[in-house]
């Protein structure tokens, strides 16, 4: 350790994939480091629909970010909230009316679900980014159910029990495909009087086909499967609006029980704050270094930055390539701290590429190779175990999630929103 | 099954341990039953204190009530509130203003905390009654150790880490034992400038003495126990006042950074509902039968009735004893139904009564027998394992439940309230 590692001070704002990543490799320097985020959690978010469909509990997929990074004492990890950005004073303002000086900033904030100036639409069809949202999600969900159990008119039944995922992306094929498994196996038993295996799933994509970053033939291959799973998917199908009990979509107006909206990512609003220019879904444009242009010591990666590849394409969205920028950023600015040289471009180094449909089926596309089906499957599974126990620590909980996930046990059914008060029964609290 | 059982209808309210056991009994009989609750769960109460304390998450303790029951067909289980009874007429009416009409009554609809007279106490010092409640506990002690974190007044700071348990009963005793193991093992590697091992925990008890259901022996134990965790336990110290930063007991006022009160507890509004006499605590007064006097096929039972024992004593507001007159009124009512003759009387079995003082550390009261330490506390874990392991078939999830209770790895430390929308990293969303 250098005496320059200590004088600098990193500000990291977001403890996502990519922020989590770029600190890992500061504090392993005792480079000093201020990661600060408005939650208290690290989120794995790519098993979030999980969460939403009752087979995960949030604390199974998320991490206090201290204790992540406990080991390292020259990071400090700090609960707030960013609200103004003065790149010529060097400071970061939070919403306590704080400011915090840096040296060298980071910008990892991370991605939240646009509704293409139609945000009334939220409120119908929440979205699936954070814990909250999964919790929303999965009441909803159960709820509908519950109500569709108690209703006895057949129209009013069966619109409580059609449910549609907005967005033929990965999240929306696993997201449908999970609401698909929960009613026809999950759920199957628990009712008397409805058959929660009639329920409708619909996925809308209005584009001409679901899961474009994957080659055709594995989109062709989850749409068959989603079939088997009694998903009804419909591409070509832009959603024109969206109520509290009815999705128009082409030329219909579905009446539904539940809608959830996966269609479309903005990035926070990092590039209004640094004032720089911006995709138009908000991403900071960066250098092939994640150096935001025009700015001294301020790096920009993850969903918050649009990084191109060699040939010109943006970097997708997707946690491998934020984690890959963050470990080669930490390294980066160390290296540039100690000896001054700045390191050769970021470079991605596909992993695979995976979607799940459904238990025992998915695809994995590793560019140079494809892979569908079961083995797929298997080697998702694998994966997410590796990852899920490095995360927590517990090979256990990892290994019980499989099992959960293999068996339908889906223990975390609580409808919990909106809160009803103390558990007092089925009456209201005495006076 | 006799033609009788078909023909009777059966309302239970309330899907606690009482109304579940009852339910189970009328269930293996084939009874035509009506279980209806204001959760889709059935908790299981006394371990609430673990997810107030990050051990747990919410749905490791509670589970789908449909679940539960899944396997009677003549059980039919509604997510509903109950806004009127009409004992004349027979039915009962629901909150969404339909009506469920009965043959035969049930009340098992619990309790919630009391505040005496102080309602506005609650918003600063919550309870613990609910999941809500829970995760509220939760929030608020970790949000307190961040707040403490990021304050450069020691003053504050020290108020910040100050945390209040009010009432000395077992919820109070081992929530502040838990509180205070949070402090000491889970946190306090956690943070880089505050000592969470300097947190303060105290437990506030107006009468002369904590745990007075407990023989003086054991209550003295586990005084000197809470102490060795670091829990200042003070009895004779009546709470005159509690602010947000503040709690005034005895003549000092405390400058406090969490409160919870578990001071004390009221029945549910079933004896309004009913019209009929109750306690101070709001308890219907019932026969030895468990029949409501006066009311014809009206039972009350669990937390919301005033059961006496032979002495004349109430039966406490305890687990065991739900649970034992759920299946002592399930098997009258099923042979009353078929034979037309009523069961002997209530009889309660105690199988002990038990306080966890911290890990390795318990207190059990036998009635005919006392024990206390790690035998106590080994007895307990054993008897929990069996009961979590028989609630949700699991029993990995019990062992590693008990693993991360042993081993301090509090895995559910989660700051979810209040809501801070997306999980947009340190920035607000953007536009």
């Amino acid at each position: 350790m250098t005496e320059t590692d200590q004088k600098q001070h990193v500000v990291i704002i977001g403890a996502g994939f990519a922020g989590v990543q770029v600190a890992r490799g500061l504090g392993a320097a005792g480079v000093r480091t201020t990661l600060l985020d408005r939650q208290n959690y690290h989120l794995f978010q790519p098993l979030l629909y999980q969460v939403a469909t009752a087979a995960l509990s949030p604390a199974d997929i998320a991490q206090p970010v201290r204790r992540m990074l406990r080991r390292f004492a020259s990071i400090e990890v700090l609960l707030a909230e960013v609200t103004g950005i003065d790149v010529d004073r060097r400071c970061v303002t939070l919403a306590d009316g704080k400011s915090l000086s840096y040296d060298i900033l980071v910008l990892a904030a991370g991605a939240t679900h646009a509704y293409f100036g139609h945000d009334e639409w939220a409120e119908f069809a929440p979205s699936l980014k954070s814990i909250a949202d999964a919790r929303r999600v999965r009441s909803r969900l159960l709820l509908s159910f519950e109500q569709a159990e108690m209703s006895d008119d057949a129209a009013e039944r069966k619109r409580l029990m059609t449910f549609v995922v907005v967005g033929g992306g990965p999240s929306g094929v696993e997201l449908a495909g999970a609401i698909a498994e929960l009613a026809r196996h999950t759920l199957a038993k628990d009712f008397h009087r409805i058959d929660a295996k009639s329920a409708s799933v619909l996925l809308l994509e209005a584009g001409p086909r679901i899961l474009t970053a994957f080659p055709e033939e594995l989109a062709r291959y989850a749409k068959r499967k989603l079939k088997t799973l009694g998903v009804t998917v419909r591409e070509n199908c832009p959603v024109k609006h969206i109520s509290r009990d009815s999705v128009v979509a082409g030329d219909d107006t579905m009446p539904i029980g539940v809608a959830i909206w996966v269609a479309g990512v903005k990035a926070s609003s990092a590039g209004e704050l640094l004032g720089v220019p911006t995709d138009k879904s908000g991403r900071v444009r960066v250098n092939r270094d994640l150096s935001v242009p025009g700015l001294s010591d301020v790096y920009a990666l993850g969903d918050v930055a649009l990084v191109l590849d060699t040939a010109g394409k943006p970097m997708p969205g997707l946690a491998q390539v934020a984690k890959q920028e963050g470990y080669y950023l930490g390294r980066a600015l160390v290296r540039k701290m100690r000896t001054g040289a700045a390191a050769p471009d970021f470079k991605f180094h596909n992993r695979g590429n995976a979607a799940i449909v459904g238990r025992q089926s998915a695809i994995f596309d590793f560019g140079w190779s494809r892979l569908k089906g079961v083995l797929a499957w298997f080697l998702w599974a694998l994966v997410h175990i590796y990852l899920l126990a490095g995360f927590q620590h517990r090979v256990l909980v990892a290994l019980q999630w499989l099992w959960r996930y293999v068996t339908y046990d889906h223990g975390a059914r609580l409808i919990v929103e909106p809160e009803r008060g103390a558990a007092c029964g089925g009456l209201p609290d005495g006076k």
